[in-house]
């Protein structure tokens, strides 16, 4: 890579502001600067870096002020970060893909495979299994029986896919990754001896949808636990059988989400957040890191905080006064005797 | 699958209203049912599908009332959601099994291996393992040196037993489970650098224990990290070393148990609960969903919640306070006010 | 192992109390101790095994003071966890080592590898791989294009290691830990379709790291996600993209940490903690069991609690008035009916 500031900026249908000559060979985040490095400013956390970072062009919003002189020449955008990803992309694309399928494979002469697959070491794709075009199945990838996999989807090492599951066309899965383990399903008898319930359904997962390492998805009893298209999950989440996730919602790490929950379109949920089963989450709904959420929430697009978890502003005033229950105490301790001294007691 | 209501009736000890020649050739969920399908109720807030479902046959508790003209033919049972789960099983039992040893597995010389067995490819079976009769061992499964696997045992693709770990009879044990890692022991300097204790035990697991997908065993020091029978464990779990879990109980995902803590029979645990290290917890103590423990509970059969936790009637009155915390808050110090101005102040 | 109470002394610069010539032939814990056992007292919690133990020699510290009758012989040594430590050191190293490479493994002519290597059935070493000297990979571990392997490192199985990842010497990984998988990083569109932001970086990891079953540490998006030297990290940690870890700090299980945060030296987590991203944490920072950071913290060394977190001690005041909320609100509602009944409302 080796462009101008103002051939970058022609790409990005930004402006420049300094030498349109700059070059760049390299990119760097902006507090690691260093010349002939192109670097973006997008949370304004990092503003100080960009009076002092080492980078040559850096690309900043359109609204950006700077307040210091900057010896690195700006590239202007509408949306610094959205330029600065596509920008990524672009370089991302030329890179060579991985081709080929290995002879230290099992491929089952009973699986359907299409064309321009990349099959890697140690990977199984069993009977009865359908691989579409484009598929990149990276080394000690496991698909089961009859599990489908669609056009330009990338398997990392290490990904196992039980029988029967379908994924859909351009997701990535990363390393660790387990879809369609039986759903926690048991039923105990009169001296709470368990048994199985058998999971026969499966997991269906649409198109564009991307799954952390080591996340699980669960099989459902019946029928299908739901990853609608767009659904983007983080690592080591795990959900569980018969739910279903809307549209282009969000989860950070470690959220768990239990049985036969129904969670909407476009919500984003923190980190290691927790829903209880048979609930139903609204279109937009935010959920902060760490909440529990016990009970359905039907409102679109508010926002949650605690557990068991509540409105997110109310959390924080309840949360305020929390933090001083100690002098809250003290002060009804004291006007209680004041109230007692003045009767006379 | 083609039974008749009368048919599924008899083999379930129960009793049919409506058409008894009513068929079924498939099962469905009861909110998802369709013509020809077998549903069942057991949750009430699944009820208001009973009076709309597609289904053609429902299995309800034997004292459900309908509140509403029902078209689909009904059979009664003592335990719908258990009768169910005993029809589901049978269907299973007559999918045909995984079988055979697949040349692309790699078998010790000096492992001892019984009857029936399954074992795909790429999985490694090392020096003196001891694997019993009937044992599933999928693909890119890995056990150790001198680990040994009960009879009936199944191993998703990709588990890996460490060595001289035990596992017992009947268990199941999903894709990415490990047991039998180093427990977490170091010990620091006067420098704060840790030194490894090296973790010399082993885990030992009864018969009839299910492990859900990337869960995690340690093991023991010394001794054995101890998973009693009948445990059911969900995904991505962690259980370290030392530790002992008493037979029957049920952890939901993302439950962490630190190191040497001792949990009786027949508890129950929600997801993400947290338990401190080297603490009792009594036969029958269920632990809310994140849930934090950090002392023994000696009583048995109690229920907890909040952490640090406590009881859970207390804990949910508690918490209703802290939810009107500003209200209290204003109240108290209107109260002052009012006191203040009645002293004259 | 056969050896006399006054060998061990010595070899621990420790003193005996009791018969010198006390031989041992194994180890135990001191809850489980048998004739011709070693045990060891640490934690006082334990104390009350030492009087009521089977074990023949127990390690104890210099301080200790037996309320009642010891048969056992003591030796006393300054530290009796580390001195125990030490000894099962020394214990281990007298193992044999696993060695030579498996012909079923896939080795690229493209990689470099060490001397004295363990290769496992299955493991694949890619392209451009540079692997150290005296490595240990167990079976069904991946290295992607371009990682690199310190010295004296150990990959337990399953293992995997995305391309251009970079790992020191004497590190160890348990089985399931993905490190390099994608940065969760994407960019809305205005219709909530989230494009994928590539990520550049990679991960690199210092000498004498240990990073539990199921952990992930995902690659940055530019530059590295550092894990400094010493680093202790228990099971199915997440580490997000672009974070750093400072040396010697130590997380127990489950804990997770948001894109960009940095962590100081010489912190100590508890298990299921979560950090923010965007955040920086001092060095020597004690974090609770589950508590939530969203903010930095500045100061070294103290102790915080809760979600969110707050000082340690201050939360603990408050959580022990959250307890008694309830009585707190009657004990309101009681004195403002006092006070308006002396009002003659």
């Amino acid at each position: 890579m080796n462009f101008t500031a103002k051939m970058i900026a022609e790409m990005l249908r930004g402006t420049v502001e300094g030498d349109p000559e700059t070059s760049v060979t390299d990119v760097a985040r902006i507090e690691e600067g260093k010349p002939g490095a192109l670097s973006f400013l997008a949370n304004p956390k990092y503003e100080k870096h960009v009076y002092t970072t080492g980078s040559s062009v850096i690309i900043v919003n359109q609204d950006f002020k700077a307040e210091n002189p900057v010896s690195a020449t700006l590239i202007r955008v509408s949306n610094a970060y959205e330029a600065f990803a596509e920008l990524l992309n672009l370089y991302e694309k030329n890179k060579p893909k991985k081709s080929g399928i290995s002879p230290m494979s099992a491929i089952s002469k009973k699986a359907t495979t299409g064309k321009d697959l990349y099959v890697g070491e140690f990977a199984v794709i069993s009977d009865g299994a359908v691989i579409g075009n484009n598929v990149q199945i990276y080394p000690q990838v496991y698909i089961g029986e009859n599990a489908e996999i669609g056009d330009h989807t990338i398997l990392y090492p290490g990904v196992k896919i039980y029988h029967d599951c379908i994924i859909g066309a351009n997701c990535i899965f990363h390393s660790g990754a387990v879809i369609g383990g039986d759903g926690f399903g048991f039923v105990p008898n009169d001296e709470n001896v368990y048994s199985k319930v058998p999971q026969l359904g499966n997991v269906v997962i649409e198109d564009h949808v991307e799954i952390g390492a080591n996340s699980t998805v669960d099989r459902a009893t019946l029928g299908s636990t739901m990853i609608r298209q767009g659904v983007k999950l983080d690592n080591l989440i795990m959900v569980a059988h018969n739910v279903e996730i809307g549209k282009n919602t969000v989860m950070a790490a470690q959220v768990g989400i239990a049985g036969s929950t129904k969670i909407g379109a476009d919500c984003l949920f923190g980190g290691q957040a927790g829903l209880a089963g048979h609930i139903k989450i609204a279109d937009g709904v935010k959920i902060g890191a760490q909440a529990g959420i016990s009970n359905s929430i039907k409102k679109e697009d508010v926002a949650v905080m605690g557990s068991p978890a509540f409105n997110l502003h109310a959390f924080y005033k309840s949360y305020a006064i929390f933090r001083k229950l100690p002098e809250l105490w003290r002060q009804l301790q004291d006007l209680e005797r004041e109230v007692a001294g003045k009767s006379g007691n």
